[in-house]
This record gives structure tokens, C-alpha cells and sequence, in this order.
């Protein structure tokens, strides 16, 4: 789903920012998709294991796994893929992951001395370990943080996936706000939504996030769903993702199931929107991420309902989450070109309400564009 | 799920087994559930990231994690639980397995010197660099294949949870067997067995496996529902695992749906079931694996059918898939007391029909145990 120019282009950003003469070696999962477009789905008997991605060059960037990933690795974007044969259905497996580490070596005997850019925050202590007596004379970088840093701004191929994620997520609290009825479980609820998500994709998908109702909302402000029963005229909040190819959006809204709501609830409701409002115009490259924070507090402030706002105002979106730039009184960071965002302005007071409604936004040079298109409505 | 009593067992196990004066350093996720009792589900916001257990003594078992999986680490079974807070709603949050690095660092930091068994293909590298600096002198051993081998026999609160996850399977099973029907898409019909085996459970599960029909079964014998519909008549195999607390079941049918089969399909079934039961006659602690596998071929070879007996007979099961035993005809492995199997005896003829059946077994002193319950019929 990722494409291959912008896998390569990625890996080159990341050989850029180290300096001349580094290679690298990579295995957390989410970086593995984000370099090299890998990505083992939890849906098929050929289980999840972590492969490991090892890149020499501009030119050489090769993936290591085993012949169980064969089909996620084939699909994969990078110059050359070493499938190991971990298991035949003639002998018994050996130990996978230890394979891998063997694996990872052997491909890494070619090379000589130099400089390594490790993930040491991911990668297996016997990668390190081996790559020492393949290498004595190599020295040894972390690039956590590195690989981490460039995920901020979006590319066109990330958008792309990312849009793809927010188009289920649409057509699934469309599903939810249509469909919700009273007597229903969260559990059923959270139910629809999946299967509504997975109608649009045409294949199985993790939804996950929050599905509250009733006065778990004021007191929880979410969780996943359980077998509480939703009652007519209850408040029903739906916080979720779809994760596709990795990315996840994460929008939300919060409605009556059956029934209508008094004009206190409708009365904070629209000071949630006008919350959401208050953030949305501060949006652009070069606002401090705690300035969204502040917007956001502000309104609710001049609407006397501050106190009850107790969650954050927002986060990045993308392969994590939360992740960066977080929208919080104590951030210190910057909103830049390529961010994708959200905005998340909530209320909890137990005995009254509790509401939560969220948007997703892309930073662009103008200003913002909003990536998320679900209704946001407070009744059915 | 798993228990206090069942964690710190087989705590014991592994440092008896490796011998006086170890302390151990564990983080593939499979073995911080089967050591620690730690799960972190995909279902909430609070993403999976690896923690670590550091087994210091048969008395000081820590781990190791951050905030964001707070409810999970305090539902884990160890003596301690280190959660740093990795983000508190205030700050931009730091990168988070970088964190963890230096967290199973700083509870090291107390550790002086001596043997440190390591899961080598799982650990970070930075935590085995760290410790590096901390204790210079200590040595270093994998200890990865030592756990996978204490995971063959499985103990009586794994085989609990290992209960639930079969119960779910058995409930899905009926669900699908009652509700497919000619136009569905095998996508719905995986979401049929997915929302069957979740409420059974009474919360969102990981289902994942085979749904396959019609002339797909001859030709690709497995994969992940598709968007083809199924007509009158064809077969739908349903080959899928309900994972519950890390731990899964696998079992499988082959029916017809909303049809009657012919009396070649009868037959051709007929057969899946006599190697099944010819593989069943076999099983007793002492039985190679390879035995298994030859009493299934055997079966199929006296009705003129083993060419088309194109999958592996079958394999353990537990944390992984699939996992040792592996009852396939290189196989140097025995059966022993507490094994967990599956037996998966099936026919793939294309042009005429591809079909699989499949039941689950407990090793016991005595023979085996049936744990799959489900029914073995080929028409609705």
C-alpha cells in the first residue's frame, strides 16, 4: 500500500540525516512498513513475527524474514528480500525468531567495518551481538529517535493510506449513528462499526478504541466496549480506529441512541463544536502545539465549562498513537507542514453527561485541510 | 487469565533449568504473557509496545513497562511492576521503546554482577548495551530456545484459557454451520464466526484463519476471506483460531452450503474423517510425531487418496502457530504428556473439490483428550 518511491525516498531521508558512510539496521514493526512497505497482518495463520530490515545504501536495502511472511514480504517495497525457510510442513520449525537473528547475520557477513545506525530500542540484543564479532571495529549509532522524528510529516503515499483508513472510519460511524438502537450491547455496537469498516474495505480490519455509554461516559471517558446494555435516550460515544496498511485515523462522535437530548446536552454539545471551532483556527505551520491546547481551553472557558474538560486536546495520527506533535499544555513542539492531526474537545460531568467529539486535519502551507467527514450530531 | 501460581511455576522451571545464580531477561511478548501473565490487547487506545520481565530470583520477577499499559501490567503475575509514565496528557511524550530501554535500565542498575540468561532474538539491543556498562563482567546466554521447550507441556491454567478459546471456536462453529447461506461473501461469513466467538466470550477477540469456498479450496487450500460470494452448493471450509489471552484453539469443518453434496463429496469426506481417526488411534505420550502423521497418510494411502493429501497432518498448540509438535514426516519430536495438538486431515482436488476437517487434543497419560467439540458435518 505504501509505494515503492516513497519507501525509498524515506530510507534516503533517514541516509541523508545520518551522514555519509552509515548503514542501518531496522525492526520495529511500524518502521518496517514505514522503510520498506512490510507489514504481517493478524488475520492469517501465517503468524505475526517481526522481520528485520537491514539497508547498506541508497542502493541496497534488503528485508529479512522467513517463507510464513512469504506473501507480506513479497509485497514489501525494498531492492532485495531474504525469505528463509522456517518451516517446510516435512521437519519440525526451529526457533523463529532465533532464525531470523541467524538470518539477519548472515546477510550482514558481507559486510565489513564501518559505521551503524542501530535501532536499539528494536532490534534483537543477538543482531548486535553477532554484527560485534562480524565487525569488531564498527561503531554503533542509536536511531530511535532518528526514524521517529522523520514520521512527522506525512507523505503523498501515506495520505493516501491514511485516506483510506478515514473513508472506512467514515462509512462506519455512518453505520453506527444509522444503526445504533436502544437495548443494543457496546459490544454490538462496536460490532457494527467493524463491520461496517470491513464492508468498505472489502477485508478484514482491527477497529479499535472506545465504545462508552450512558454514564460510564463521564466517569471512564472510554475503553473498549462491554456488555453494558444501551438504554433509550442514552449518550453513546464511538472513539475509534481502523487501522489499514498500518495507519489508523481517530475520530469521534457522541449521540442519543433512540431518543432526543434535553437542552443541557444539547447546550454542551454545542460548546464542544465551538471547542473544536476554536482549535481548528489556530491550525497552520509554525503554531506551537500547546497554542491549539490553548484555543481550545479558551472556548470552553468563555462557555464556564472548562473544569470539565479533562482529557487532552489532540495528538499526531499515523503509524502510532497517540503520537506527535501532541496538543498539550506542556508541548513543545510545532505544528508543521504534513502534520495529520487531532482534535478531540470533550466534557465529563458525572450525573449530567459525558460527550466527546473529534476531527482530523492535515497541515498544509495554506492552513489546514480536514481529513475526516462524519457528521457530528448529538441525536440520530 | 493465566494464574499467579501457573506464572511463578514456570518461572521456577526456566531458572531450574538453567541452573544456580541465573538471572534472566525475557521480551518476546508470547513469553511475557506465559511467564508474567502480561497481555497487552490491540483493542484499546493504549497501543502494544514490548515491556520486559526481569527475573532476578525465584522471589523478584519485575516488569518492566510504561502508563499507557497500566491496566494490563497490574493484571500481570509477578512480584513487582515498574510502569513509567511515558505519557501523562501534559508533555509531548518521549519515544516510547526508548523509554522502556532505559527503564529495565534503571531496575538493573541495583544488579551488580553474575550469569544473565537473555533472550537474545527478542531483547532490545539497547538493554544488553546497557547492561554492558552496568555489570562488565557478567556472561551473557541466549536462553531463547531454552523457554520455547518449556512450552510443550502445557499446565492446568493454560489449559483453562486455552478452554475458553476453544469454547468461543465451538460457538462460532454452530453459528456458521446454522447461518451460511448461497450469496453471502466469505468476509460475511468470517464476520459471522467472528461475532459468534465474541459473544460467547463477551468481548472483541482476534479471530483469524481460512475461509475459503468453491473451487478456491482445491487450488489455495487456506488464505483470508475474500469479497467472492458463495453459490448453492459449494463447499466452505472455516479454518480459524479465536485467540484468547494469547492463547488459541484451531479447528476446523468443510460443509456444503444451502445444498445437498454429491455422493463423491460424501465420500472423498468420509475418508477426512478414517485419518482423522486413524491419526487419533495413535496419540499417547511416547508416539513420534512423524507417527502421527504416517498413521493419517496411511489412512488416506487404503482409499487411494494420499497424492491429494497436500497439507501437513498437524501441529501443537499454545502461544504460537503452528508450534511444536509438528506431525510431519521429518519430524524428530515425541509426544509427551501436556502436549496440545491439532490433527487437520484434508483433500485438494481441483475440479472435483478441496475440503479440510480438524480437531484439537490433549495429550494425557492415559492416550488423549478431545478439546474441540465442534461438529463434523458436511452438510448444513
Amino acid at each position: 500500500m505504501l509505494s515503492s518511491s516513497g519507501c525509498r525516498g524515506r530510507r534516503l531521508r533517514l541516509l541523508n540525516q545520518l551522514g555519509d558512510g552509515y548503514m542501518v539496521i531496522v525492526a520495529d514493526p511500524s518502521h518496517l512498513l514505514y522503510l520498506a512497505g512490510y507489514e504481517a497482518l493478524p488475520f492469517t495463520f501465517r503468524s505475526q513475527e517481526s522481520a528485520a530490515l537491514l539497508i547498506f545504501d541508497r542502493e541496497r536495502a534488503v528485508l529479512v524474514g522467513d517463507d510464513m511472511a512469504g506473501p507480506y514480504l513479497q509485497d514489501s517495497q525494498v531492492d532485495k528480500v531474504v525469505a528463509t525457510c522456517w518451516y517446510d510442513g516435512l521437519k519440525a520449525a526451529p526457533h523463529r525468531r532465533s532464525l531470523l537473528v541467524e538470518s539477519a547475520l548472515e546477510v550482514l557477513r558481507d559486510w565489513k567495518f564501518g559505521r551503524v545506525g542501530v535501532e536499539m530500542a528494536a532490534v534483537p540484543a543477538g543482531v548486535l551481538e553477532g554484527l560485534r564479532t562480524l565487525a569488531p571495529g564498527s561503531t554503533m549509532t542509536d536511531v530511535s529517535r532518528t526514524i521517529r522524528a522523520l514520521r512527522r510529516a506525512k507523505d503523498a503515499d501515506e495520505l493516501e493510506v491514511l485516506g483510506r483508513a478515514m473513508a472506512a472510519g467514515e462509512a462506519a460511524h455512518a453505520a453506527i449513528l444509522r444503526e445504533a438502537r436502544p437495548g443494543m450491547t457496546e459490544l454490538e455496537a462496536y460490532q457494527i462499526v467493524r463491520t461496517a469498516a470491513e464492508r468498505s474495505l472489502g477485508q478484514p480490519a482491527i477497529v479499535y478504541g472506545d465504545f462508552v455509554s450512558g454514564p460510564r461516559i463521564a466517569t471512564e471517558k472510554g475503553g473498549p466496549p462491554t456488555n453494558r446494555r444501551i438504554e433509550k435516550g442514552d449518550l453513546l460515544l464511538v472513539d475509534f480506529s481502523v487501522k489499514v496498511g498500518g495507519y489508523r485515523g481517530d475520530f469521534t462522535n457522541t449521540f442519543a441512541v433512540g431518543g432526543q437530548v434535553t437542552a443541557e446536552i444539547r447546550s454542551l454539545y454545542k460548546a464542544c463544536l465551538e471547542a473544536l471551532a476554536a482549535g481548528e483556527q489556530v491550525l497552520r505551520p509554525g503554531t506551537l502545539a500547546r497554542q491549539v491546547d490553548q484555543a481550545v481551553r479558551a472556548s470552553f472557558r468563555a462557555n464556564g465549562l472548562e473544569p470539565h474538560f479533562t482529557t487532552h486536546t489532540g495528538h499526531g495520527l499515523g503509524l502510532g498513537h497517540p503520537e506527535s506533535p501532541y496538543l498539550v499544555s506542556g508541548s513543545d513542539e510545532t505544528l508543521v507542514e504534513g502534520d495529520v492531526i487531532a482534535i478531540e474537545p470533550g466534557l465529563y460531568i458525572p450525573g449530567t453527561a459525558g460527550m466527546r467529539i473529534e476531527r482530523n486535519y492535515l497541515i498544509t502551507a495554506a492552513g489546514y485541510r480536514t481529513l475526516s467527514n462524519h457528521k457530528l450530531q448529538v441525536e440520530q
